[in-house]
């Protein structure tokens, strides 16, 4: 499989350790990162209305940078686990567990409910 | 190798399917939840001095903080991935060949050179 | 006229003096802080389908609840103008100015007509 | 008083009914491009190790470009404010009022104490 996700942080420790940059690579640095970047993505949809993934899947371009953004948001958050020694796909597993639970049925469907009223 | 990213990916499409919720997980809207939760990880580093990564892996609560928003970060990540169709880890190992290139020796010295001004 | 930019960032300016909170107050701490503040605005609107502002002003706890978040996003943002002695609605003046040449009648025509497509 | 945030609101609702880009500004929208302006303004930033205000204002360009971003941020607050009819000068007293009160000596004593050992 080369798609692990520990893999990946182990050569985007490599990029990082080759150009001296762990002393940039605080927490708090690359949490700004992550935000700024996320933002990044976000513009790339600013003043849309909102269009469903089929819309958006046309535009070629736009699905690109999507996918350009979306690799500077996960990468920086790679060198986040890296540099707290985060088992990252640990931490997500954990977090979809806790979501599977914490949205049971009720609670996702009364969720469901009042997002509708707003669609 | 338990922590594949399309494993991942498929496990969260399952979670939101279930639950019905794909018709709320647009793209625009999957990219202000990913800065929303961004700006959760930032707020956990809010009016500190940029501590060096060993000062916040002693806080094991602020380890386990950050942990965890940076898993909420990393789904909708997944979740953006899941609808549009992105490879993720396809994306994340394209940008990090083009960074690769693009930080050669000499642009990795002069962008360190500049920070350096700022530490 | 009590709504003046100036006469509130006196007043903010005072409120961090009083607590002895400038030491905290750094420009990147603070840019951090007017980031996660947007964010829990944005939040108030995460899910939601894009509703017109008519909409939106009918749900008396909504609007409250923009107006409190928004109220903390311009005070951090009086706070670094504090900070840097940035003269703010002088700033706010000459971006206003910049953006009535930049957004000429082609040019905001132009933009529209992109914009239009994904509506 | 020539920096009255009901004139400043009062000149951007012009200059966006203007170029009829008020289909553009509901409150989502809006709220999406005060975290991107916000995020902008925070890149100024990016990689600093959180230098004194001092330090900063020694950088006539940097000083600029955050008095720019910082604008931007406050335009778009003005252009929420004008969607939701929300009278911004008195939220942000409002918000400043519930502060005084909410951070009085001995919490705002402890919240320094907290913070200062991260310092």
């Amino acid at each position: 499989m080369d798609d692990s996700i520990s893999v990946l942080c182990q050569e985007y420790a490599e990029f990082v350790e080759k150009r001296d940059w762990g002393r940039f690579h605080t927490p708090q640095n690359l949490a700004m990162a992550i935000s700024i970047e996320s933002n990044e993505l976000l513009e790339e949809f600013l003043w849309f209305n909102n269009p469903a993934s089929e819309e958006v899947q046309k535009d070629d371009d736009l699905v690109d940078a999507v996918s350009d953004e979306l690799a500077d948001v996960v990468i920086y958050a790679f060198g986040m686990a890296n540099q707290l020694d985060i088992d990252l796909a640990q931490a997500v597993k954990e977090k979809m567990a806790e979501n599977e639970e914490r949205f049971d049925e009720e609670t996702a469907t009364e969720i469901s409910a009042d997002l509708d009223e707003w669609q």
